[in-house]
């Protein structure tokens, strides 16, 4: 039965953690999802699939691109509609949304924290999958503003728990920009937006000169620039856009909002928000205040985090769910954590102590050990064979697991337990042993990257 | 912007829980976790995808259908290998074993909780998409015998603490049925395995005529059906095979680590195993121990939790890496204890208080309360409009949000919260209020079914 050779070699663009990796991204998810559901968020799931058509009516930018799933040995996959995988967690949610409106209680508030798919080109912190840890909150026919400013507050909290250093949420709204150009004259709203999105990679002059390519005078693509350079951790950005001179209905409403969401920042997080009025983000389904989010220090990473308002996503027709969320990009982060900052976890293991074997005969006495550990909470394991104790410490000491639990070895026939970092080694009772709260779940560390 | 009205169905195969479901599921999925952690099984996730070539070369059922993935938009489609949904998490970890081989440390214990995708006919309790939950140790070389007692030992553990009530895991090894055919003169130890597994389905005859069929005699084909019909609790199935009158060194090899895992069972946790010599699992790559697990009264379900003894998955030529494991259906049995026993949980979100906004004006001192809650372990949301207080109260009501709390609402102009279930209103303050444990999360309630 034994097959034969096989080659196994990583798929470009679907990472894989370490063990210890692994560990540091669970402590990040689970501090991310305690955050959430302090606030309230429900979790939920939704299938890895939609159909095809769903998915690329949404978002449709060339780089999200689709993967289409299907039954490879499906006789009836003719009469399968088309699925593919989902490239983010927004859209299944709207549907969601729509297929159990009947059942949700609104305005609904949810958490979901799931793998997404991306055909896009696999670079340094980008992937084909990826975890993302979302939360939106959507409601009937309108939705209350103050729900704009809540989503960056709540990751800032998350964040702010998390070992990620300053961060900066960066905000904008997408009518700003929007009633900018049309009170310039520019109706190409989408195009311009496209263009200067583009204003980080390209920079300033390259920017202004496809404006002007694309119709723009030189005066209306001096005003887009001189507008996307507008940002601000107070209010004062509204002062700074009235200062250029244009009015458009869509103008003010835009500054009100992102006015009303700075506000909320100043007062209950300050520093945590800034006004960026370059910010626009490429999913076409955002409709008004957009979020990203940059690690002070390495903004060259692009956006940890983002969201922002749909107004239109989820609709039967009749009746539109509009709503706002956040995302954070969670492998992503770890990721560059992980590669660029040196983060991982203490040990390799949950497990705390090591339970030494004497010999195969009393195999049944570290069991009971171990079973005594665990019911008070001590994550353990038994050692794999009756080795030599010094192969059994250095079996815990690759893992770093702490301690090691030494059955009978005590002068009264009891146990000792010996913390192989210093030596120490100590009578101990399995059933009254504190094992030291720093010890109990693996730490975070910083290895030299 | 408004999109056309669009037509949302669900996806047969691929269920999708409601808010309180979910709750539930993630009460079921934190406590396996907690186990799987307590028994030191470090965490991994694996990559969804894999070469459809490696999919197919294993575990190759008829009923595994394998998922295949590819880019809607790839040109260099052609140049990626094919890939496909993995359908259980086994072949993906002896892969990543096989891959990471020089940075893990053996034994190398693992859990992995994932989404799994199979696509068979969907039917009660079987579906397209599904998350499994996993623990396997594998070793170099060989693999000590005793993990494979306590494989089922750790899942019993998990299951004592969820509400599924009695439950039983069946034991058996596949050298007893393969030693046993051949000392009786049946070659063809698959095809006979085969036969006698559709026994639950067909029943005794017709099995017995697809022996004979299939090249039995008429005493083969009783002694394999005698063979099938021995169970018990403790050793005594030892005699009742060789009371049989049938030798082969596998069927001795297979009786005495049977009874070496039965053994186990027996003094660490009595009554849960059992010997079931019927057992045989569809995964072809098996090759010792297997697991099947029935929760007593729900039999029909079939097996929420499988697994066993493979010894040639994980190879690369030179090394093999035997391993054993254990997997919970998870999706599968959450969803039948709330189809079939009216699970679900007590409310709809995590949120045990919903702080009531006064007016818009003093929303803020609203956020501050639900701030300090917070910060002291209390999950809770603020209400989403500063409607009359018998609609706040509703909004709380509807989602089993048990306390509402009235910034303001005391005589001295401190804060109230009231217990919407009592009625009972008191004075408190954020900084102090203790929230009943009972309330702090999501209890797990039994509806009519």
């Amino acid at each position: 039965m034994t097959p034969p050779a096989e080659k196994v070699t990583p798929i470009s663009g679907f990472p894989e953690f370490l063990p210890a990796e692994r560990l540091l991204e669970l402590h990040f998810l689970d501090t991310i999802r305690e955050v959430f559901e302090l606030h309230g968020f429900a979790p939920l799931e939704t299938r890895a699939v939609e159909p095809v058509e769903r998915l690329l009516g949404k978002g449709g930018d060339a780089d999200k691109e689709v993967y289409g799933v299907s039954r490879l040995a499906g006789e009836e996959s003719s009469r399968d509609a088309a699925l593919g995988l989902h490239f983010d967690l927004t859209v299944p949610f709207a549907r969601y949304v729509l297929e159990n409106a009947g059942r949700l209680s609104f305005p609904f508030r949810r958490y979901q924290v799931q793998k997404v798919w991306r055909g896009e080109r696999p670079q340094e912190g980008r992937f084909r999958e990826f975890t993302q840890a979302d939360i939106d909150v959507v409601d009937v026919g309108g939705l209350a503003p103050h729900f704009e400013a809540e989503m960056p507050l709540v990751v800032a909290e998350a964040f702010r728990r998390l070992p990620v250093g300053e961060f900066r949420i960066q905000v904008n709204n997408r009518l700003v920009p929007e009633g900018f150009y049309l009170g310039i004259g520019l109706e190409d709203v989408a195009g311009t937006l496209r263009i200067v999105d583009k204003l980080d990679k390209i920079g300033p002059d390259k920017v202004a000169a496809q404006l002007v390519e694309a119709g723009a005078t030189d005066e209306q693509a001096r005003l887009c620039l001189a507008l996307a350079d507008i940002r601000s951790e107070d209010l004062s950005f509204v002062d700074a856009v009235r200062a250029l001179g244009v009015s458009h209905p869509s103008l003010e409403a835009g500054l009100e909002a992102l006015a009303a969401v700075v506000r909320a920042g100043l007062e209950r997080a300050p520093g945590t928000l800034v006004a960026d009025l370059r910010i626009a983000r490429g999913l076409d389904y955002y409709t008004g205040t957009v979020y990203e989010t940059q690690l002070v220090g390495s903004e060259d990473w692009g956006s940890v985090c983002s969201g922002g308002r749909y107004d239109s996503l989820a609709s039967d027709g009749r009746t539109t769910y509009p709503g706002v969320g956040i995302s954070i990009g969670l492998t992503r982060l770890v990721h560059l954590l992980v590669t660029k900052r040196g983060l991982t976890a203490s040990r390799s293991t949950p497990a705390a102590v090591l339970v030494a074997v004497v010999d195969e005969e009393s195999r049944t006495r570290s069991d009971a050990v171990a079973a005594a550990l665990r019911a008070r909470g001590v994550p353990c394991e038994v050692a794999p064979s009756a080795a030599k104790f010094g192969k059994q410490i250095r079996y815990a000491d690759r893992r770093g697991i702490p301690y090691v639990w030494f059955p009978g070895a005590g002068e009264s026939g009891g146990d000792q337990v010996k913390d192989i970092r210093s030596g120490d080694q100590v009578d101990a009772d399995a059933t009254t042993w504190e094992c030291p709260t720093a010890d109990l779940r693996p730490g975070i560390v910083t290895r030299e990257p």
